[in-house]
């Protein structure tokens, strides 16, 4: 006969693809969102904060990076609403809002919102399923002064979060320039045009010559597999090729390749003519070209939006995991679409705006070692006497009237070793002592712990004997001493 | 025959119970969360933030003020981890992160997590299903100086954020006190020790003798409906009245009457030693029963947590929906519950905490008018001719640069009075104009708005040919006189 079992324990364990962050991991992310919205509000941005359920009707399929985007979310029944869904990006819900309350809000709307989202997406390594966005729009604004604000912004942004000049390049393009290129060729197969987007979004990868083979032919991946072209001829693929490889040595000879590209196309003069004003009113607010470029090699996103297109990138090296040296790469994308709340209204909404992936940009500062050092623990007040818990519960509240961190030791007071083990593993900067001898005496024990581990590391016998890291002071001066050992270390 | 019909638009609708966010309401709390965490951080405690998203297993049925947990969550069924839901708490999720990361982490570990929590309930007026919670817990700690020391922040966290001494006041009991008035009850059927608790939990809203008819034979509530009774005797029911009674005008006088209920029973001894212990350390720490006292009439939780319980009230009255006055009420609760981690490990981990309700704490600060102001909105450069776009860009851009507030207007600038509407609209101390003619004269002109619209509510012909609220300085000036009036309203 079987034995009856008990009920098996739950694991401790978050759902694949989901984390913890710890310490500093929260402080430094929740700093640099504090940096940002201060940045997007001195910019006239409001903040808006939405709930992060919506209705899968009201998400809509705006997911850009993804052809089924209902794949892409968290989403159940529920009673009252059908099926609702986690917010996949901040757009989205920005163009649920706007329809919403269009008519208590001004025109033109400015809004930041940062926040969480989810993607029920394979996670990897770095990949997961909850992170951080930090989004600008600016909605009902068609003039391209809205697109150039933002790239400003997000110049002052990186610059205010803790990346230097020269170490980040803010590099525009246009959809319409691209649209007229297409126009020019006579590609009026919707399907080929389709075909041509999705080989230009592999330009980053592929370079030149592979956009080239891949408009043509077709070509040899990296994998051995053979990938079919889009058939175009040499003459007919040129364009693309003239539109993507334009960048000139400053704005004006990049302009002059782009407007030989677009031929006599309207859409692409009026794309030209763009990016000319987005230069012209950047290099008014003082942000010239060592901060914001116009680069028509930038494609991420052309497909998605219909305007201006904006990325961010970090120049600076870094090593990956395989200590090779490369690019960090980019951080922020966005751009103008102009359609997100006709979906709602049935009129067209002109809007444009930018996302920052704070949780990449903390990863940069990392890399560079500008955050993340291990943060500062507590003063810790040991327990030397269990019976006189008071006297410690008065020494700590000192110290905290006086802004000094501090606690007082909580777990089992019986072993002294223990005590500075953990105010080590809380990376403890001192450690105060009070025992019996002391409270009769009127005095405390204060242990520079940093010192310690300092001599303890490198001094010789007679550097110890003459640094003392234990100091013995009268228990009214506590918090003097204290503040000064701290103030040592600061 | 039918036509045929095009797909119905979406509802630009939030689903039901959950809310948008705007502007003030949003930094207002951002501002409290962080006033929050420092006080958090001085207490030493560390950050966590877990996902929202938890598997059901993990998260148990520890919500506690339903009777079946699971029916209140958002829950669906994940391909990779079964059946995961949606935090209805911050503490659940913590049992999780102790349990899975217990060996990294220093023992007792102080940690604080603040964010969004979702309850799938019935919404109602201010009801919301998604709404934040600001915890504080310390976990492997047995000793009640940990529970000392919670209070103590809550009562120091309440006055940073604004609520002055003699506004609040945090009130302690102990679970186990109220076992040991049960155990010399001589309750041993457990069906009744429920029926007890369930009662006593009712002592807020019926008072002493409707726990009193509640205990013995039953009630006729206010809807006249009759609500049956324990079917205690009046004698029985005496020890339970006295405890819930026992508050006296200091905490000497309250442990003596605690001690006489309780009779002879152990572990209510051991209750009534830890609320001393407690009163003790909070008189050393400078905390006397202005800010935090022991009181027995504390019922809220009693039934959840397993030692000290306690709650933070503000005194003060507000006018409440329909006019009337009333005492503001509870802003956070908390106590010691020891088996939240057993479930996972085996072993149990002491623990205790507090949850602060951060919406209720702003609508309290927000309802004595210590928030909630309109904010200043941006200054507003206007645009009198389109073709100089850039000279208004480098306009904002000067006086952001100068720390100012500041934005052009992005709509369409063809109708002035719609640019001014616009400003009034954004709560906007300054507007800026640059006409030709201003131009040509090296000018600009700075309309004080706050002043103009003051002159215009309420001044004389005199009052207002005495005091232009709009100013003509040469364009170098500009920001200096904006500064200038910014400082008059700040």
């Amino acid at each position: 006969m079987a034995k009856e079992k008990k009920a098996p324990r739950p694991r401790a364990q978050t759902p694949k693809g989901f984390r913890d962050y710890f310490g500093t991991e929260v402080t430094e992310r929740a700093h640099m969102l504090h940096t940002i919205a201060g940045v997007y509000h001195r910019y006239g941005f409001e903040a808006l904060e939405s709930s992060a359920v919506e209705t899968v009707e009201a998400l809509g399929k705006f997911l850009p990076d993804v052809d089924r985007p209902n794949e892409g979310v968290f989403a159940w029944e529920d009673d009252d609403d059908g099926w609702v869904a986690l917010r996949y990006d901040l757009t989205a819900p920005l163009a649920r809002v706007y329809a919403q309350h269009r008519n208590d809000l001004p025109t033109p709307y400015r809004r930041y919102a940062m926040g969480p989202v989810w993607r029920n997406e394979k996670p990897g390594p770095g990949r997961f399923r909850q992170f951080y966005q930090c989004d600008a729009d600016t909605v009902g604004a068609p003039s391209v002064a809205a697109d150039a604000e933002i790239c400003a912004m997000l110049s002052d942004t990186l610059e205010e979060v803790g990346i230097p000049r020269g170490d980040y390049l803010v590099r525009v393009n246009n959809r319409k320039v691209l649209n007229g290129v297409l126009e020019t060729m006579g590609l009026s197969d919707d399907a080929q045009q389709q075909a041509v987007l999705r080989t230009i979004d592999k330009f980053d990868k592929v370079g030149e010559s592979g956009v080239r083979e891949l408009l043509g032919k077709g070509r040899l991946d990296a994998s051995g597999a053979y990938i079919d072209g889009v058939g175009l001829s040499d003459d007919q693929a040129a364009p693309v090729l003239a539109f993507l490889t334009s960048k000139g040595t400053d704005a004006a000879a990049t302009l002059a390749n782009l407007r030989a590209a677009i031929g006599g196309s309207a859409v692409g003069a009026e794309g030209v003519d763009e990016l000319e004003e987005i230069a012209t009113l950047l290099d008014a607010g003082g942000y010239g070209s060592s901060r914001i470029e116009i680069d028509p090699s930038v494609v991420r996103g052309l497909g998605y939006y219909t305007g201006p297109v904006f990325e961010a990138e970090l120049t600076f090296e870094i090593l990956d995991e395989k200590g090779r040296k490369r690019q960090f790469g980019s951080v922020s994308g966005g751009g103008r679409y102009d359609d997100l709340v006709k979906r709602f209204t049935g009129q067209s909404v002109p809007a444009t705006g930018v996302s920052i992936g704070v949780d990449r940009l903390l990863a940069a500062l990392r890399a560079k070692g500008r955050i993340g050092g291990t943060a500062q623990g507590p003063v810790v007040v040991t327990v030397m006497d269990k019976a006189r818990m008071a006297d410690y519960q008065a020494m700590v509240a000192e110290l905290r009237n006086n802004g000094i961190r501090a606690e007082v030791y909580l777990g089992n007071p019986k072993n002294f070793g223990n005590q500075l083990k953990y105010a080590d593993k809380r990376e403890s900067p001192v450690a105060v002592i009070e025992g019996g001898d002391e409270k009769e005496r009127g005095v405390v024990q204060i242990k520079d712990l940093i010192l310690g581990a300092k001599l303890a590391q490198s001094a010789s016998l007679e550097e110890w004997k003459e640094r003392p890291s234990q100091y013995e002071v009268p228990r009214d001066q506590l918090v003097a001493k204290v503040r000064e050992i701290l103030s040592q270390w600061a």
